[in-house]
C-alpha cells in the first residue's frame, strides 16, 4: 500500500475536523460554558497540528497513485481518526472519562448510529450535546462527499474514495463530473437541513432543540438531547420529525432529479417506490397490532409511524418503548432494522435496493428450475442488472451475515441474553441505535464490557462504510509496500 | 408440469410406505399391542390402495418425461404424502388426536428433525414409539435413494429426483452408474446401522432401546423414547451415541471410499477435515466454558461432546438442558445449528461445504479490492469451483435467510419471545429438533398455534429438501400444463 497518500488524506480530514470542532466551541461561548469551549478549541488545535504532521513529506516526493486499496484504507482510517479526535473532548471534560466509551459515543455519532453508553444525557454540557448531534450531520452525507465538493484532492483516482464511502450497490447516477455533482449533492443536503430546521423552529422548538434535532433527523442519527429521546416533544413536532426522517431515508438521487427538474426520471426509481411501500405497509400493520395500547387512532398512528420511520431510516429516536409492543410489531421492527433505507441516502442497513436485487435473484434462481430452457435477465429501474452487481450484492449479503454472526458470538462473553446481543449487533451494524431487551429504547449500551464495546465500534464503522473498507484493513497483504 | 409422472411417482412412494407401516405393526404384535397393530395394518392398506389409485392411467398413454420441475415437485409432494399417511396412525389411535400435531410429528420424523409436540412421549404405545423412530431412519438417507436402488423408475431423467433430495451443493462423486451407486450407498447406510445397533446392544440397551436409538442416531433424527431424551442412559451409552452421531454427520463419500478401498481420496475431503475441526474445537471451547457446572473433567467433556455432536449433526438428542449453559456456549450452539453437518450425510443445516464455499468467496471478494489486478480461481478438494456452484451457493444462502426471516415474522403472531421464535425456526429449518427458550431441550413445540405449526412443517420440509423443491410448489407457473 502507498502509505504516503493515505497519510496525506488523513491529514486533510484532521484539518477539517479542527474546523468542525470550532463550531461547538462557539456554541459553548453562547451558553457561557467557557471552560468547555476552551477544551474544544484546544482539541481543535491538536487536531490541526496532527493533521499537519500527517502531511509532512519530502518536497520532491510525489504523492503517488490512489488505487482502490488506498482509497478504501484512507476512508476507513480517516473515519477512525475523526472519531478518535472527536471523542477527546468528552474525555478531557470528564463527561465520559473512559476513552473506549468516548470513542463508542463518537463513532456512534459519525456513523449516525445514535447508540449511547450514557444513561443521563441531560447531564452533558450544551457544548458537548451540540457536538454529539453535530457529528451526525457531518457523518450523514459523508465527510468525503463534503471534502471532495470543495477540494481537488489527489487527482484522477479520487473516485475510489467515493466508492468506499457512499452507500449502496453503485455510486448512483450522477457521476460524470464528480466534483460538481458532489457540490450539488451537498447543497441539496444543506437545503433539506435548512427546510427541516425552519419547520422544527416554527413548530415551537427553541434554537438549541431545533439545531440538534435537525442534525439527528436529517443525518438519520438518533442522538437525543433528553433522556426520554423524543417522547416529551409535542405530537406536531413528533410528526414533523417522522416526516423528515422518512424523507431522509429516500435516495438523494430523487432530490437531485427534482433540483435538476428531471421529473420523468423520478417515477423510474423502483427502490424508492418499494421503500415507501414498506414504510406505509409497516405503519399500517403495526398500528393495527398496537391499536389497544394507546388512546385513539391518531396517537396510535403517530407512534407507529414515528417508530417505523425511525427504525427503517436507522435513526433510532423513539417516542415510546417499542420493546413493550407485541411480538409481531417487534419482529417487523427487527426486519426493518435489517432492511434499512435507500441506497444513496443518509440511512444505514442493507439498503432497500440490495434487498430488491437479492429477492429478484432468488426469484430467478427458482424460476430457472421451473423453466430451465428460458434465460432471463434481471432489471432494476428498467435497466439490466450486470452479473457483477448480482455477484457483489450476493457477496455483500454473505459478508454481512458472517460479520453479524461473528459479532454476536464474540459479545457473548458478557453473558447477556440472546435477544439483547442479537439486536444490539443489528442496531450497531445497521447504524440504528437502540435494539431490544437490555439495549432497548429505554436502556443503553453502557452495560457491556470494553471488549464488547470495541466489537460494536467495529460494527458501526463496518456498517456505515459498507463492510469492505474496514475489512480490508484486517488483511495483512493490504499493508504490504510495493 | 407433467402431472401424470408426478402422480405415478407419488403412487410408488405410497406403496412403499404401506410396506414400511407393516414393520411397526409387527412390533406391535411382539408387544401384544394388537389394537395398535391393527390400526397400522389398516393405514398400510389405505396407503397401498391410494398408491394404486394415483398410478391409474390409460393403457396406451406414455408417462412422459421427468424434467427438473417434475423431479423437484415429485420429491416435495412425495415427502408430503409420506408424512400425511405416516401421521394417520397417530390420529386414529388417539395418541395425537389433532391432525396438524400428528403431521408435525411425522414431518419431524421423516425430515430427521426430532422436534416434538408431545410433552410425555413415554405415554405412547411401543408400536407408535417404534414408528416414530423408524421414520428417522427412512428419511435419513432419503426415500428416493432407497427406491432408486431397487427400481428402474422412470427412465433416463431419474437423476432429477436425486438432485432434489440429496443434500449439499452437488450430487457427490459417485454418479456414473446411478442405480449401482445408490445400491452401494444404501448398503453402507445399512452397514453403519448394523454396527451402531450391535454397539448399542453390547453396551447394555434392551432390544427396543437399541433399535429406536439406532434409527435416531444413524438418521441424525433425535426422537427419544424417554421424556428426558438420553439423560438416563449410562455414560458409556451416551458416549457411543455421541460417536455414531458424529460419524453420521460425515459425508458418506468417505465411507464409499473406504468400502471401495480408495484410501488416498479420503485425505482430500476438505469438508470432512473442516467438519471435524469445528466439532472438536466446539467441544473444547464449550467444555472450558461449562467447566464449573459438572463434577469432573470426564463428565464435562461427555456433556459437551454429546451436545455438540447432537447439534452439529442436527440430531437433537440431549443429555442436559443446554439452555441453562452460559451465553457463550449457547451462542456456539446456535452457530452449530446454522452450519449443520457435511453434504451427503444424513445431517441437516446449511452444510459445512456451503459454509466453506461462502467463506472462500468472501475472501475472494475482499482480496479483489486489495489486489484488483490478480484474478484468482477458488478451489475445493483441489478442484476449481465453477461460477455456477458459487452463484447457486450464494443464492442458496440468500434464500435460506429469507425463509428464516419470513418464518420468524409469521410465527410472531403467537407472541412468544424472540429467542424462542428465532431458535425454533432454526431448529426446524435445519432439522435439529430443540431450540432455546420455550422450545429448549426441556420443552416442546406444543405451545404454538396450528398456524405456526404449519409454518414449522413447511420449514422442516424446506430444510430437508434444501429449499428449492418446496419453494417451486409455491410458483403458479410451475403448475401450468404444457
Amino acid at each position: 500500500m502507498n502509505l504516503l497518500v493515505v497519510r496525506y488524506i488523513i491529514g486533510w480530514i484532521l484539518k477539517f475536523e479542527a474546523a468542525f470542532l470550532l463550531i461547538p466551541a462557539g456554541v459553548g461561548l453562547c451558553y457561557k460554558e467557557y471552560h468547555y469551549s476552551a477544551i474544544y478549541i484546544g482539541v481543535a488545535i491538536l487536531s490541526f497540528l496532527t493533521g499537519c504532521i500527517f502531511q509532512i513529506r519530502k518536497k520532491d516526493r510525489d504523492l503517488g497513485e490512489l488505487y482502490v486499496r488506498e482509497g478504501f484504507a484512507s476512508v476507513a482510517l480517516s473515519w477512525l481518526a475523526l472519531s478518535i479526535f472527536g471523542g477527546l473532548p468528552f474525555v478531557i471534560t470528564g463527561e465520559i472519562p473512559n476513552f473506549v466509551d468516548a470513542l463508542f459515543e463518537t463513532v456512534s455519532g459519525f456513523t449516525t448510529t445514535g447508540a449511547s453508553i450514557l444513561s443521563d444525557v441531560e447531564a452533558l454540557s450544551k457544548t458537548s450535546l451540540f457536538w454529539r448531534s453535530f457529528t451526525h450531520w457531518i457523518g450523514g452525507m459523508g465527510i468525503f462527499v463534503f471534502i471532495m465538493a470543495i477540494l481537488p484532492m489527489v487527482g484522477s483516482h479520487s473516485m475510489n474514495l467515493m466508492r468506499a464511502e457512499s452507500p449502496g450497490p453503485s455510486v448512483g447516477k450522477f457521476v460524470p463530473k464528480l466534483k460538481n455533482s458532489n457540490m450539488l449533492l451537498y447543497l441539496i443536503y444543506i437545503g433539506v437541513t435548512i427546510i427541516c430546521a425552519i419547520s422544527f423552529y416554527l413548530s415551537g422548538m427553541n434554537i438549541f432543540e431545533t439545531l440538534t434535532m435537525t442534525f439527528g433527523t436529517v443525518g438519520t442519527g438518533g442522538f437525543g438531547i433528553y433522556n426520554d429521546s423524543v417522547a416529551s416533544f409535542t405530537p406536531l413536532q413528533q410528526n414533523l420529525i417522522t416526516t423528515f426522517m422518512i424523507l431522509s431515508g429516500i435516495n438523494y438521487s430523487v432530490y437531485f432529479c427534482i433540483v435538476t427538474l428531471n421529473f420523468k426520471e423520478i417515477l423510474s426509481f423502483e427502490e424508492v417506490k418499494c421503500y415507501l411501500l414498506i414504510v406505509f405497509g409497516s405503519i399500517a400493520l403495526i398500528a393495527w397490532n398496537i391499536r389497544h395500547l394507546y388512546g385513539g387512532f391518531g396517537e396510535t398512528v403517530r407512534h407507529s409511524a414515528f417508530q417505523v420511520g425511525s427504525i427503517i431510516t436507522t435513526s433510532g429516536f423513539s417516542t415510546v418503548d417499542f420493546d413493550m409492543w407485541p411480538q409481531l410489531s417487534r419482529n417487523i421492527i427487527i426486519i426493518l432494522m435489517i432492511i434499512g433505507g435507500c441506497a444513496g441516502s443518509t440511512a444505514g442497513g442493507i439498503k432497500v435496493s440490495r434487498v430488491i436485487i437479492l429477492l429478484k435473484s432468488i426469484g430467478k434462481e427458482i424460476r430457472s428450475i421451473v423453466h430451465p430452457e428460458r434465460v432471463r435477465k434481471l432489471y432494476l429501474d428498467k435497466r439490466p442488472l450486470s452479473d457483477e452487481t448480482l455477484r457483489s450484492t450476493n457477496g455483500y449479503a454473505a459478508i454481512y451475515f458472517v460479520v453479524l454472526i461473528a459479532s454476536v458470538l464474540l459479545i457473548a462473553v458478557d453473558e447477556f441474553d440472546f435477544t439483547t446481543n442479537f439486536t444490539g449487533v443489528l442496531a450497531t451494524l445497521n447504524n440504528i441505535g437502540p435494539g431490544l431487551g437490555l439495549v432497548g429504547p429505554a436502556h443503553n449500551f453502557g452495560i457491556y464490557s470494553n471488549f464488547s464495546k470495541c466489537i460494536f465500534i467495529f460494527d458501526m464503522l463496518a456498517g456505515r462504510l459498507e463492510l469492505f473498507p474496514i475489512l480490508i484493513l484486517l488483511m495483512p497483504s493490504c499493508w504490504k509496500k510495493y
